[in-house]
């Protein structure tokens, strides 16, 4: 989490920043989101992360609304720490980055599908009225 | 940039990251992409970062094959630094930020349009080969 370090900076992708641009917190998400992990010890595996930077994340993340943290039952075992729909919708931006990453970087081992019928899913950029497909060079920005 | 502490993570999203994952670096492109600034007291002035750490992310950019850095010509003038085609396609990653802090955390004052006509822009979840929306839920991760 970055605080307020954005304060001056009133556009929505700094705020969106401001909850996950630290450099672990998209990666702990991203394993969330599409691997399903809840536990500590299954972020902390999948990714070398030092436990106390691990649990202060996940604390920032229950603090921001991205995850719920559900306590252990009396039968005793690891809390648990779910994704909320807050959270679970940043995976657009996994999916954007991860789209970029294979393009330009070089191609990564996931793709993305739709659970029920394993289809190919993609993020295409159109008119909103519409069907009428964007190019990304065309996109500008204006004021609300 | 964050160099090679993802090395272990080799999926598209940690590469991404690894290029752009550092705190102020989708500022200065988000100032890049849309407000067409390329001159360095412009990116400084926007952000209000110290001058030494712009320096360092232009030039990590330059790098990575995101921006180009062109030299004032003999007439002088400051160094213009433009992005490229692989920079410019992050904008997908931007405008991602930006729909799911103007839901979540509030309303920002940026609007994304088609240059041409100046229409509404959306960013799209739908199945590869058809008009078919998927609903963020139902997005799997698979090996490719």
């Amino acid at each position: 989490m970055l605080g307020r370090l954005y304060e001056n900076q009133e556009c929505s992708a700094a705020r969106a920043l401001e909850l996950v641009g630290e450099r672990w917190s998209l990666l702990i998400l991203r394993d969330a989101m599409f691997r399903n992990y809840t536990r500590f010890l299954q972020f902390q595996k999948s990714l070398g992360i030092a436990p106390n930077i691990l649990a202060k994340r996940l604390e920032d993340f229950v603090a921001a609304g991205l995850m719920e943290h559900r306590q252990p039952g009396i039968s005793g075992g690891q809390a648990d720490y779910l994704l909320t729909q807050k959270g679970l919708e940043l995976k657009a931006v996994i999916m954007t980055l991860t789209a970029w990453g294979d393009k330009w970087v070089r191609p990564g081992p996931i793709v993305f599908r739709n659970g029920a019928d394993d289809q190919p899913i993609e993020l295409q950029l159109r008119l909103a009225d519409g069907n009428t497909p964007v190019d990304v060079a065309d996109v500008v920005a204006r004021r609300r």
